[in-house]
């Protein structure tokens, strides 16, 4: 992609320099792949923080400022910030630009985003599947992104040559490339991810609804098993709040099959079957040897 | 508890030589805290493999023979298994022997061994609250109980010297004591760990239910939040079946809650209402930060 030391990017605007945003920025700059690198974000405060931390060349609370003469620009707001922000940049952005994001969720994410743009200007929509239960930009780290997966949904008849450099992008990032289908993208991470966060957020919010003094407890005791629930829960509230509402039929398919598997199970253990709990504990024991040999654990 | 270098018990038996008995004779050996350590399993070949890790004096698949002369006898099989072996032991048990377990639950563990032991024979259940997702004799290390509580649930009118020499057992092993009432540590761990497990073991139960072509793309991005429930769900499969059948009251009770708060959240994620999503998850963001400030994380 690059030759003689080029840049991938000649200028590079990050909008929204959070964990994802500013682990991003650190790669860019590792791997120098933008002459020049600009942090857009509206928070108070937080692009001079992330300008202090050496890790853009500029950072500015004006998007528009940001993102004029890029060539690429990377949204890392929250899901539901996207509409807003892409009407509000779609009609400064360079011809051939490329825009491209790191939401969790992809469908919902094109329809906010592609009317906005101009024409000329290259939507390739992304998904690092790698995080913490971190915020802001002093929680990100370069390394976030290595050795994990980046899925790109780039909508029917995008640019190839767009496509390509995002990944490129991320792949010097240390990520691997996988290319799916927008919707198909959205219904395996509301399995993957979206489920397991609201199972999370579910238990730990009923936990912490009980008596003080058992409250107390269960923070103390919580290495057996809520700690790790606890971890997941502790994950940005905006950014999840925004997952939940906007890819709400997938999310809610999958609730209904987990619903039903939990009333089974509940049953089981009111009528003492322990051969249904036995077979149930050794099958999914098997789907974490298959995590393990995946290389995902 | 000892003095001029003599060891806390002269003679240790461990039954169940797994992930917990096989880490406490490594803690035991290390702190040189027996004057001999028995291993006794029933498991094919487990007992060879213990004594040939080197981790304890003996080792035996005689269980009966594995406690005779034992000062102290620590029940380290799955919690199902504790009734038959203490009405075997029992009548061999020497005066003055302390019996303790290392079970996840205390009430029904009480139940089904006070029975079945000699008068002079002090009882001293208890549960070293750490723990991993893998099983055997391989798989134990001597510092898996370092800085983790462990909780003593000794029966009214229990022996304080019992207690105390148990106590310091775990206290050299690494842990941290905590004296409970069986009832409400039950009532504790089934919120902290039980459902924790029940909600995990689900959660990849409903997964691997998936269609097939889903299910290999469940395991491929499996970081995504879904990987940590596979590690849970991994856990021992007769152990937790176990927990859940003689655990089942405090669990039902818990999971009812659970599944009321999961109702409430699906019917705001139906409704679109971003702000009850987002009160929910700044609230458990809080207990997050309560589990990192009690160095639980």
């Amino acid at each position: 992609m690059t030759s003689g030391g080029k840049p991938l990017f000649d200028r590079v605007a990050i909008l929204g320099i959070g964990l994802i945003g500013s682990s991003l920025a650190r790669a860019i700059k590792r791997d120098g792949m933008a002459g020049t690198l600009v942090a857009g974000d509206i928070g108070p405060g937080v692009a001079a923080r992330a300008l202090a931390l050496g890790i853009v060349d500029e950072a500015t609370e004006d998007l528009v400022a940001a993102v004029t003469d890029a060539d690429l620009v990377v949204l890392c707001a929250p899901v539901g910030a996207c509409e807003v922000i892409a009407e509000a940049i779609g009609p400064v952005l360079k011809p051939g630009c490329i825009v491209s994001d790191v939401g969790s969720i992809k469908e919902r994410v094109i329809a906010m985003v592609a009317p906005h743009l101009p024409d000329g200007v290259h939507l390739i929509p992304g998904h690092p599947v790698a995080g913490t239960e971190k915020s802001g930009p002093e929680s990100g780290f370069a390394e976030l992104f290595q050795g994990r997966w980046c899925i790109l949904t780039p909508p029917k008849g995008a640019d190839e040559g767009a496509l390509a450099r995002v990944a490129e992008m991320w792949r010097r990032a240390g990520m691997i490339i996988e290319v799916m289908e927008p919707a198909h993208h959205d219904r395996v991470l509301a399995i993957t991810s979206h489920l397991p966060h609201l199972i999370a957020y579910t238990i730990v919010g009923t936990a912490s609804d009980l008596e003080d003094h058992l409250h107390r407890e269960v923070i103390k005791f919580s290495a057996s098993g809520f700690r790790d629930f606890t971890r997941i829960a502790g994950s940005d509230p905006i950014m999840w709040r925004d997952i939940f509402l906007n890819n709400q039929e997938a999310v809610l398919d999958i609730l209904q099959r987990f619903t039903e598997d939990l009333t089974a199970l509940q049953r089981a253990i009111r009528r003492g079957e322990g051969e249904t709990l036995e077979a149930l504990f050794t099958k999914t024991r098997a789907v974490r040897q298959a995590v393990v040999d995946a290389k995902q654990a």
